[in-house]
């Protein structure tokens, strides 16, 4: 499906790829790399990488992190998954946003996982709704293995749930004793506004696991994603990895492209994104605005959209592939695949003038399906 | 652990990778994948790594690979375990060699897996010792849900199985229905001797799933294998797929330096491999000839070494560490880690004036534990 206007996926920026320094850093890596190449990477992976990685985590959230206790994947997906495999057997709970990213739904699906779904509003997982769940979960005699949260720029909403928002999700977790997974693999694909701090900034309990990504702030090509978290829980996950280790040749040239400049790539990823993001918010106003709403998203890739409430969604995506145009449905996004008049739009491969063009046919599509 | 003697871990040859093509593949592939690294790979992966190794395989074996039944992995290992994560539950049993690699001991153990061992000889696994298994366990009413082997270059114990056992296993197989896993990790790394086909090579049912890599003949770090099978099988393992798909870069890089001089690379690699075997054998003759026995192997990195039949195993590690020489324990490489008056030598990672040297004070460890 090649078409300038697949708005379906969350991939990055070919425009601002920097084709010419990665051939660079290639170039120096490989020669400083080549006898570690023909060694296991053993489970954690390149050291450069994770000391990177590491001081990526210390610069955003001002904690220490300890690259030993930081290991890297073969992109953020392993991670959510191992976490899982590591920490649940078939039929076990884990708490999550109602709506949610359709890899880790397969995953969890797969794994036999029963997903629970808590609400969300303009502000991430609500909290009301996660007590009570957590509470009745309990109350059943089967807590959730883990609470599962992709609390900044979440996937498909665009939320970002505020610190004191994730203050009161952390005394629910401290109530129940509960694990808190953090997803935070939009992190850093940042427009605007705050930041506020990861859960592990904020509790310093080993119940904490994070996870994060290279493939939102540089490409998802180069599959490096990392997951952090303390002993003894470090060990749980680690004894659950059996890939035989991480990249290290993918490691070793991402090092050396980003050591010195990893705030400065990102600011120049995410500025031509904003723009993206600006064009695709102007198109929408333009084109849909008599009849859908849509999330305003500070950072990440994606724009939630709400459609017409009994809209054909089958007429809708037919209608738009007739004009080339592709999108995810919003059902994909729900625990169980109910579906939703919700639609996500991509906004960060595309041109800025075919996100335009893009949302014009789309509107259009819209049109014609509601007339 | 760094040391000179370390014979404990199957690394690839560090004197003959060839930095400077590498480097030149990185700054040809870059620019032509720039694009393709913004985008998620899918689950089979790179293209054109995905059409060089179905040439690989068409080479070897004489047959016809879909390359779209080629499913690219974070090395072999993920593939060997996504095997078993797609076909088994915890409590199912697989048949497998007695003496196996850690790797795959661990990951299975780890799944739940009740691991069967079939006895080995000097060709594989013991087609007796397989019928007489698969009748018991198909009795039992719990029959395996795959048969797994490593039957080219087996590790530790290097035997090679030659065609008309693969028939004979194959055979027995097709009597219980029974999936067949052929692990050739190690295919390709070949010294002299017959080259037996592939069991998919063997039998074309669906039935056959088979394991490759380019850890051994290239490199571990940049973290490449694949599996082949066809459909349905094939969409039941990528059905089970939850990590968005291997590594661009690296299958781009790879694809550009091994293209058109895949056998002429394995050649160069295999020649000093084969020194460094023979160096390896000669010092054995030479210092350890008078009280033990070893195979030798016409392919892969390992020899496999029986000790004294009561050596203090505990002791022969501590008085080798005291001379820096490591090695791995023949417990590691069986099913429920019985201990057994066996090592396993790597040979692929060290200089050959190590390898005698280190074989030298590793004799002189055996003197001292059974003086």
């Amino acid at each position: 499906m090649e078409s300038p206007y697949d708005f379906a996926t969350g991939n990055t920026n070919p425009e601002t790829f920097p084709t010419d320094a990665l051939v660079a850093a290639a170039e120096a890596a490989i020669p400083d790399v080549a006898r570690d190449l023909n060694i296991y990477p053993g489970k954690l992976g390149h050291p450069g990488l994770r000391s990177l990685m590491a001081e990526r985590e210390q610069d955003r959230e001002g904690v220490a992190v300890d690259p030993e206790h930081l290991v890297l994947t073969n992109g953020s997906m392993q991670a959510v998954t191992l976490v899982a495999e590591a920490l649940c057997q078939p039929g076990d709970r884990v708490v999550m946003e109602q709506s949610n990213y359709p890899g880790t739904i397969n995953a969890y699906r797969a794994l036999g996982i029963e997903m629970v779904g808590v609400p969300l509003d303009g502000h991430g997982m609500r909290i009301d709704a996660l007590a009570e769940t957590m509470k009745r979960l309990h109350d059943e005699g089967s807590p959730p293995k883990f609470i599962y949260t992709l609390a900044t720029y979440q996937n498909p909403t665009g939320a970002m749930m505020p610190r004191s928002r994730r203050l009161e999700l952390l005394e629910v977790a401290h109530d129940y004793d509960a694990i808190v997974v953090e997803d935070n693999c939009y992190g850093d694909v940042h427009f605007e506004g705050d930041k506020p701090p990861a859960f592990y900034a904020l509790d310093d309990s080993p119940q904490q696991i994070y996870v994060c990504s290279l493939s939102k702030i540089f490409a998802p090509g180069v599959r490096l994603g990392y997951l952090y978290a303390r002993p003894p829980m470090l060990d749980r996950l680690l004894a659950r990895r059996h890939d035989a280790g991480p990249n290290t040749l993918s490691a070793a040239i991402m090092t050396r492209y980003l050591g010195g400049q990893l705030w400065a790539h990102c600011d120049r990823a995410n500025a031509a994104l904003k723009d993206k993001r600006d064009a695709m918010l102007s198109a929408l106003e333009a084109h849909l605005g008599n009849s859908c709403s849509w999330s305003h998203p500070v950072g990440g890739l994606f724009i939630w959209v709400r459609l017409p409430e009994n809209i054909d969604l089958d007429a809708l995506e037919a209608a738009a592939a007739q004009q080339d145009v592709y999108f995810a449905r919003g059902a994909n996004f729900q625990l169980g695949n109910e579906s939703v008049p919700y639609l996500r739009l991509a906004f960060g491969f595309p041109a800025v003038k075919d996100i335009t063009e893009g949302i014009r046919r789309l509107g259009e599509s819209v049109d014609q399906v509601t007339a």
